[in-house]
């Protein structure tokens, strides 16, 4: 077997049992209305991100809480039917907003924030979360995992700090590749770097 | 049996199978020396911290680093033989020094840095890491444990967001008091509350 072909198979063998982890960073989602307001046209795919149809956008903002700010914001499009800010615990202390923990899209009761860009301004009366870590599967890894959508499972990650984070939430769609999804609190927490591997713990 | 009976009762059943889970923020250790060219004199206690003998002291420091710095970083007293940095890994992006996961003291090829105060400035050569989560555990909560000095062992967290943590360090002395000590990533990755509590798991 050539060294290629090796290599394609171990990585086969390794996505049978193993889930990559990803960090996200401070991300903020809008609507076509709030891209209008913000930028004075919809959003400008810059690259492809892990999930299927989703970009990170050319387009940045600032976000403002009542104790801090942070610039040059990334802002994730397609554009959905809601803004939506997540940011980490960490990003909470500085910006003095304390985010709940919520599955994104959860939003309701949440705490506001006000974003700006060059074109204006869009105060979001809710949407600031620290997202729930998360995995994005497909139905066929599902299966062979024996895990079902909005399932929680436990992620042993194999990292420079191993951890084990309990109360991961399993989302299965055939739009997904597969993917754990961490904040840079769980990130740095594990010791998390590209490329590194967890796997389901039932 | 009264109330207050009672609760002392729960805190000591408690404190046999838990431990208390406290969070370090970004601290430096400095010599007798330094804290002379630093202040011009001596650490001063401003008040206690959970370990016996350990203070925060009066005195702030000023951390620069390639990209970044930060004021009114905490000094604990008392000075020890060697100056040391503990920060965590967001820190360390925020600074530009990538701190490697070590034990306190054990600082040989780790990253310098440069600190200020009002009445002086000291370069460390080395000393920054980011502190490897550990326990400190008198000798009977260790041997109640079936734990011992330089075992790792596995922390489970009762929080917000739970996790066990991997490959966490026991210090076992008679000079301290049971406490797991995490960095803010650790604390945050968790959602670590003032006075939540984990649990050994071998």
């Amino acid at each position: 077997m050539e060294q290629t072909e090796w290599n394609e198979l171990v990585q086969q063998v390794l996505g049978q049992i193993f889930i990559e982890l990803e960090a996200s960073g401070r991300h903020v989602h809008v609507t076509k209305e709030q891209a209008q307001a913000l930028f004075g046209h919809d959003l400008t795919p810059e690259r492809p991100l892990s999930q299927p149809g989703q970009f990170l956008a050319k387009e940045r903002v600032s976000i403002f809480g009542p104790k801090g700010k942070f610039h040059h914001v990334a802002v994730l499009g397609p554009t959905r039917k809601e803004g939506q800010v997540e940011i980490s615990l960490t990003d909470g202390k500085i910006l003095g907003i304390a985010p709940p923990i919520r599955p994104s899209g959860e939003i309701t009761g949440t705490p506001g924030i006000l974003l700006s860009a060059e074109h204006g301004t869009v105060a979001l009366p809710q949407g600031v979360i620290a997202a729930k870590r998360h995995l994005h599967l497909t139905p066929p890894t599902a299966r062979r995992f024996g895990v079902a959508d909005k399932q929680t499972v436990r992620l042993q990650t194999f990292t420079d700090r191993p951890v084990v984070f309990e109360d991961v939430l399993v989302r299965v769609s055939p739009d997904f590749d597969d993917r754990a999804h961490l904040d840079y609190d769980e990130a740095n927490a594990c010791g998390l770097q590209k490329g590194d591997l967890g796997r389901i713990v039932l």
